[in-house]
């Protein structure tokens, strides 16, 4: 396995990007950047599947679905282009136009748009025009941190990250940025998928375009589609890789142990800046792997799943480092799974709690310590049959409320 | 309409009711309570839909499913008796016989049995034999209240109401008491429904076995089956309504006049008992009454209003008196249901927010006064077709966080 790196989006070659403070966020924090391949790239994406699609969503959803290249991100912070309208769309093609002009580019559609932050106000154009044109005089190969910084709203660090293999006698560069930190329970769709999570991967393999689809379609289920903060799938939730094979590598052929290891360094990566996303929850205290065993298939493991990852007497429980397994099977008991009670077995943090069902002799005191720590692995089987999932989340604290509670519209 | 009076479940002829401290929870508050009927009453029943439904649950569902009368209900808090195993069946087998002979009756199955508390203890079986004697000595036809009391957990206060109607000559009393606060969604099945709700409904009207199930079954989705407070759906819900025949009156016949003012009037107790429940929901500050209309059907409705009364970026929200309508529109758009959202429109608090799916203008300051208000009603319209459903539930607080991360096993 290839090990995670410091790096970002401007880690593979041919990739540059630019931040600024467009006075879009109430903030003079910075919330445009502009990430530009200086040659065309092969692009995947995946989208919400919320029926409040945001215009970018759909914007995007559509060049994505032409099967071109593309060559630019515009991406913003502070407002989400949201429930907005026909205004919302005729916005999202002027930014992208400008965008186009800014670069230099042939046309509008080489350029993709995400946005996040605030529901239903109209995009401020005139601090989206201004921001374009001053990143995009900033494009840097160094400018990965900027963007992921330009992108964070109540994150409280920028996420980034990459990941280096050999392809042949190629090193082929993967690199990544995300942000979260609330509306977090992303349902993403190949070609379909607030705060919202964005998440880009870029990189400098060449590959085909089926190929990089299959691979953004797979990576999903190891990333991005097994995290919940909040439950809340949002309206913006975008993942996007782009690959401009700068590294010159003989394209990756599908079922070779290249693809294999390219795969695996993607799904390595999403990975990351997906538990990235979470470790980094709104008020979150505390990370969570929630692992569902012994379901009759894995689509019951992972609805067990999630709905343990999404209660809230669970979650206010491992705030409260508190152990406590009834509101863990609690919650699987409601979350309509089979579930074969005399077999359910739970394990917290590596300590057996529960067996055939009911609780076991337990050292309270090394519970408790285990209970207390910032990760937080618990393993249930429902001794059903051998469907599985993992879900990564995080516990619910005074600090999730305050966050929410103090945001006004 | 009949109208919500003081009383409880001692109000109806024919039943008398007892209370004490038996010890089973930490403190020497009340926590056992017997309720008894002077003859057989007929009985419907509604349990949890959780898979690990409590051993009293189990117990409950046998004695309604044979379609016999009882005579007594033996209720605790404290402990949930769920995941116990065969020694949680066991203890509440012995627990409805000591009421059973304490009460002179012919046989245990005369005896129903309901716990809420904690999850995974054997019940204290000393303290519960000691308590049936006590409370049983206690009976007595002001009891209504003591009882009461005696089932809460998180509770701050008792739930419990009556209702008058006249069917012919005679005066038929309904009485009601419940218990919150937090683990609250019910998923009541007939047959079949953690801090569990636990509700309890006495009449002493006269009316077939068939015609009491039917009430039952159609007052859930006026009443408990459209609460929720935190999403959790416990392992002990369960909806009990006891007739007992002392008013005298005519049998009540199906499909006529006298069935309609029952079925109007326990709806309306039942809906006044859930009510009741959501507003002393954990932590809560704020009562929301979420109304889904032009869904395609109601069951979609349903599951979109659900969507939003479990959102807990709407409940935050609401806590901070913020008329967020971006989080509700979002939370329709994960639900899963049809939507319309170009006819999309809601009113908040009685404003119009959204139509056509976009923000309205608005009186800010008007906006901002309603959203302070302690009960709150929304109205989303999907558009999309004649389906509709209401569901009651509140704001996530500090206080919830509290008091679920600081309750420890």
């Amino acid at each position: 396995m290839a090990k995670i790196e410091t790096g970002g989006v401007t880690s593979p070659m041919g990739f540059t990007a630019g931040a600024v403070a467009a006075g879009i966020r109430d903030s003079d924090a910075a919330d445009l950047a502009i990430l530009y391949s200086d040659r065309p790239a092969q692009v995947a994406g995946a989208f919400t599947a919320n029926t409040f699609a945001a215009a970018p969503v759909q914007y995007d959803r559509e060049i994505c679905r032409r099967g071109k290249t593309v060559r630019a991100i515009l991406a913003n912070s502070g407002n989400a282009n949201a429930c907005t309208g026909p205004r919302g769309m005729a916005d999202t093609r002027q930014a992208a136009a400008w965008t186009a002009t800014a670069l230099q580019l042939a046309q509008p559609a080489d350029v993709l748009v995400c946005s996040t932050g605030i529901i239903g106000k109209p995009l401020p154009m005139d601090c989206v025009q201004r921001g374009i044109d001053q990143a995009a005089a900033r494009l840097s190969d160094s400018g990965g941190s900027a963007a992921a910084q330009a992108i964070m709203t109540t994150d409280t660090c920028p996420k980034e990250a990459a990941i280096r293999l050999k392809i042949g006698e190629r090193t082929i560069t993967l690199g990544g940025m995300a942000k979260g930190a609330g509306m977090i329970a992303p349902h993403l769709v190949p070609e379909v998928p607030h705060a919202t999570m964005l998440a880009f991967i870029t990189t400098d393999a060449t590959l085909s375009p089926a190929f990089l689809q299959t691979c953004l379609k797979n990576s999903l289920d190891e990333s991005f589609n097994r995290i919940t903060i909040d439950g809340d799938t949002s309206t913006n939730d975008t993942f996007l890789v782009l690959a401009n094979g700068a590294a010159g590598n003989d394209p990756i052929q599908p079922d070779t142990p290249e693809a294999q290891a390219f795969e695996q360094a993607l799904d390595q990566l999403a990975a990351h800046l997906a538990k990235s996303m979470v470790k980094d929850g709104e008020g979150a205290t505390r990370f969570v792997e929630v692992q569902v065993t012994g379901a009759v298939h894995n689509d019951e493991a992972r609805r067990c799943a999630a709905a343990i990852a999404n209660s809230l007497l669970c979650k206010t429980a491992w705030f409260g480092a508190d152990p406590n397994w009834g509101r863990i099977l609690d919650a699987a008991g409601y979350a309509g799974v089979h579930i074969n009670v005399e077999q359910t077995a739970l394990d917290y943090a590596g300590i057996p709690l529960v067996r055939q069902g009911m609780p076991v002799a337990v050292d309270t005191e090394k519970l408790q310590q285990a209970a207390a720590a910032k990760d937080l692995q618990l393993t249930l089987d429902l001794g059903a049959g051998t469907g599985q999932f993992v879900m990564w989340t995080c516990d619910l604290s005074y600090d999730y409320v305050r966050i929410n509670a103090e945001y006004h519209t």
